[in-house]
């Protein structure tokens, strides 16, 4: 019944982050929470109706399409804005409730499908990047998460990229990416 | 009695760093506590321990010599190497539990302080990058922290580098720093 690896460390870092942003981000004031890099960006706010909406439409449902279909049936592309149409005004907190219930389930079911390892290596079909196995899958769900939490880190902190003057130069995070959409 | 907003969001930040390391990495597994960029970096558990150590020594102590002398007593050049040899062998847990103690401390102490505007521009003397102001101070401590949390999930992410196979391209941490120190 145990899990291969690349299952059981995927599942401790997924199944963590619901958690880590909801100690991270609730209660922060406006300002942190909306602040940007610049339009068309997202704030941390942002990143967490992303997420909620991401985990509903995007990895978990591709591998299970992927499971049933192979290549034969490409991805449906993903929309990186749907989620400000979708979650239009909702608070942080139902953002995050949203997402961790999403998240829940969608560990659950992983767990249950109890890959073997040649379910590792069977591929679908990526629109934009193409053939793409379930390992990788598995990988790019895990770092999808840590990408998304350092972006919030490094908005969080280029708000006061001028405040800390000379200190610049040993925040190395202040000098990370401009205007990234991750 | 309510705070200067340079104080109060500083507080807002600084005060959640404890929990949101909590809720990320405990109970993670070795491979991912001990993931490192190279050698002399940071790996998750080195920065909570760097983060511990850190916080008894450099920010709230450099404040309170500002607020008491001015640029006339230089900041102790600050060890970022401490805490390896302070804290040996200490698990996370005990590590986590010795820094969320210190930060309420600091924090306790900088609310108390009740800084006025013109305390903000009282200036200090960095042994490295000379004359800094508490609002740059403040400020720096702040982005301290998140640093080290986009630190830690770049770190996170970079184990799976290679794994992420052809989604890499969108997972902007992959490009991020390499062998940085924060």
């Amino acid at each position: 019944m145990s899990q291969l690896p690349e299952v059981s460390e995927a599942v401790e870092v997924l199944g963590r982050t619901p958690a880590l942003l909801e100690h991270w981000l609730t209660g922060l004031s406006e300002p942190w929470l909306h602040a940007r890099e610049g339009e068309g960006t997202y704030s941390p706010i942002d990143v967490v109706g992303h997420l909620a909406d991401n985990e509903e439409v995007d990895w978990m449902p591709r591998l299970e399409l992927v499971l049933e279909h192979g290549e034969s049936r490409p991805f449906t592309p993903y929309d990186r804005e749907a989620f400000r149409t979708r979650f239009v005004g909702w608070p942080l907190e139902r953002l995050l409730a949203r997402f961790g219930d999403a998240r829940r389930e969608n560990l659950d079911k992983l767990i249950e499908l109890r890959l073997r390892p040649a379910d590792l290596d069977r591929t679908g079909m990526h629109p934009a990047l193409g053939s793409v196995t379930v390992r990788q899958l598995l990988a790019g769900w895990t770092v999808h998460d840590l990408t998304h939490v350092a972006q919030v880190a490094r908005v969080l902190a280029k708000r006061y990229r001028d405040a800390v003057g000379p200190w610049r130069e040993y925040l190395g995070v202040l000098g990370d990416r401009e205007r990234a959409r991750t």
